[in-house]
């Protein structure tokens, strides 16, 4: 044998169905590392926007009793009481929380922020909350599902007239060109090589014919190199049509049901001469506008689009097409994307496309149909 | 966030405590990709060894009952009918068995072979068995505890009179130096240089002073890169010391008690004119002698020692030391070796060396403690 082995506590089934043993070890345990906070604590993009829509609203929090869903390391309840909040929970599921209650001391807030450990989901609160802030979202906004985590802070601690912050999410998806394709195709195929090699060798030097085999060592190898969505931050200039929203999100309003799934057809128009469809990158954006009620003076957004300076570690993430049609300035590329949870991880995303080209000129190519997974 | 999230099916808590679908998840997961397998058949000297072990006693097997434990592709079960035996069953706990399946088929064997989806400790056989065969061996042979398996399946399974394939089975450290050490001090000064950099923007730019936090990111940053044991495939001319065995073990009389930690005091003498410690090397190696009853014809020996041109995919697990002392020829290192599983994941361990140094000329440098972690 010889092979990789993770971490992780123990587990018991959770009422979702879930074995929280599981999730613990293969989703809670990658935020129980400082360094990996100290990756998210160094996205100027996603500070600064947390930051300012804390500090620019200061009068939305002066005086407000404030909840942080996944507070990590604890800089946004530091940041709520700061800013004046009479009293702030921190709610953090990993040993993180232990950190944050330094963190806290050290930083004179130990009055206002009450770090809990614990789950969202298990935790109990003396009173109901005017705030809930939280930065939950994952690679292309919803991957790691952790909004359904907010959604049920919401609905059990959040006032009525209380605000989210974020308040909105939307999801973009754009046509681009990129050279990360041709290197997939690489890969795939020398590993695909190197299949028949050792099938030969295993005939030849071990008497065992393991050719059955091909199909799915290809389709394994297909998958990994050519249907899972890559991490990117593109440069603008490799969108070569018009982004479309294919998710809205009212943060204060929407349900699990709601984002369960994702179903949107959308028409993007290619904005660049003589190109190649080399596939389409997906991100997402938020915005913070406090709620009716008390609506923020300043509204923040946080945008993960294409930046040429602005990079975030969520980057994009890129869905690549074999082969890459020809597509012109003025053509139309019809988009129905659907997005699901995978059943064996509710955390990771099977996306598929269905596509077609509407070409200003000539003989439209035949409709295309793919599957991605997020993992 | 924004972070790695692995796959796994759901689970319960089995008996002895481990949570089994964490153990599911973040183990078997593993072997449950056929890259992966492949990397295994494609290790010439392991695929030698039990090819050896069964085709060079090719008598042992005609018309005996055999268990595979962990058969993964199948390749053992399939050799060990190809030998002759009248029925070979096939365990695996992964989804790997339907390709077993398919395998054994493609190979006109599934008159013989019988693939059995399960753990071996929740299986059942209708017979006991003359042999067990099995590819237990984790890095530095213990890790992934699967040999724990292999006992249950021999206590439950295994007649009186049967046999082990492997039957034996020894553990090997030896002093080395290696140029890995300077590049770990380096990635490790690099990254808490960049954590003080990191605390002055944070300071200056977000009014928070994460400095409390300092010294837990620092030892998380020493446990990463200057005590977690580091696979390497050494050459011959790395040892600077005589090798010496601390754990033997018999795969027929075993107990689980027995490999639950390694305790051993060794001294090694440097066979090397004037150099430096650089840390220690651990490997193992199995042989297949079969049984008292039956013993095999030609003992057959798998060692995943330094070779200039037999490495193993498991290569050798590096243990570094830091400082590095001096040594020279004759001078003799004392070492108290002790390895246990590790709280968190019974399939990790965690390692203690005691050193003491008796040095032909020249005053002893005071003893030496530390303590790795084998990831």
């Amino acid at each position: 044998m010889g092979s990789s082995v993770n971490g992780g506590p123990g587990g018991r089934v959770s009422n979702n169905g879930v074995d929280k043993g599981v999730d613990f070890a293969n989703y809670f345990c990658t935020y129980s590392f400082l360094y990996h906070q100290k990756e998210m604590l160094c996205d100027r993009v996603r500070m600064d926007a947390y930051y300012n829509a804390v500090f620019q609203n200061k009068e939305q929090f002066v005086g407000k009793v404030v909840l942080d869903v996944g507070t990590g390391s604890g800089i946004l309840a530091i940041w709520s009481a700061q800013a004046g909040a009479k009293k702030v929970y921190a709610v953090e599921a990993t040993k993180m929380s232990e950190h944050a209650r330094e963190l806290v001391k050290a930083n004179g807030l130990e009055g206002v922020v009450e770090v809990i450990e614990g789950t969202v989901e298990d935790i109990n609160l003396p009173e109901k909350v005017d705030i809930i802030i939280s930065e939950w979202m994952g690679y292309f906004l919803l991957r790691e599902s952790m909004f359904d985590s907010v959604i049920v802070a919401r609905d059990r601690w959040l006032k009525p007239t209380g605000a989210m912050y974020p308040s909105h999410a939307r999801m973009w998806l754009a046509p681009i060109k990129t050279g990360l394709g041709d290197q997939r195709i690489n890969d795939y195929e020398s590993s695909t090589d190197d299949w028949h090699r050792f099938l030969d060798e295993t005939n030849t030097y071990y008497g065992v014919d393991m050719s059955v085999l091909t199909r799915p060592f290809c389709e394994e190898q297909n998958k990994y190199y050519l249907q899972t969505s890559i991490w990117n931050n593109l440069h603008p200039h490799q969108l070569i049509g018009i982004p479309g929203i294919i998710k809205e999100i009212d943060c204060l309003t929407a349900t699990v049901e709601e984002i369960l799934n994702v179903r949107a057809n959308i028409s993007s128009s290619i904005t660049e001469e003589k190109t190649r469809l080399c596939g389409f990158a997906g991100w997402f954006d938020v915005h913070f506008r406090g709620s009716k009620q008390s609506p923020a003076r300043l509204e923040i957004e946080l945008t993960t689009a294409p930046s040429e300076n602005n990079g975030t570690h969520w980057g994009q993430q890129v869905f690549l097409l074999h082969p890459t049609p020809r597509v012109g300035k003025g053509d139309d590329v019809l988009i129905s994307f659907s997005m699901d949870r995978s059943k064996e991880n509710h955390r990771l995303m099977e996306v598929e496309f269905g596509l077609e080209m509407r070409h200003l000129a000539g003989r439209n190519p035949q409709p295309i149909k793919k599957k991605f997974y997020i993992e």
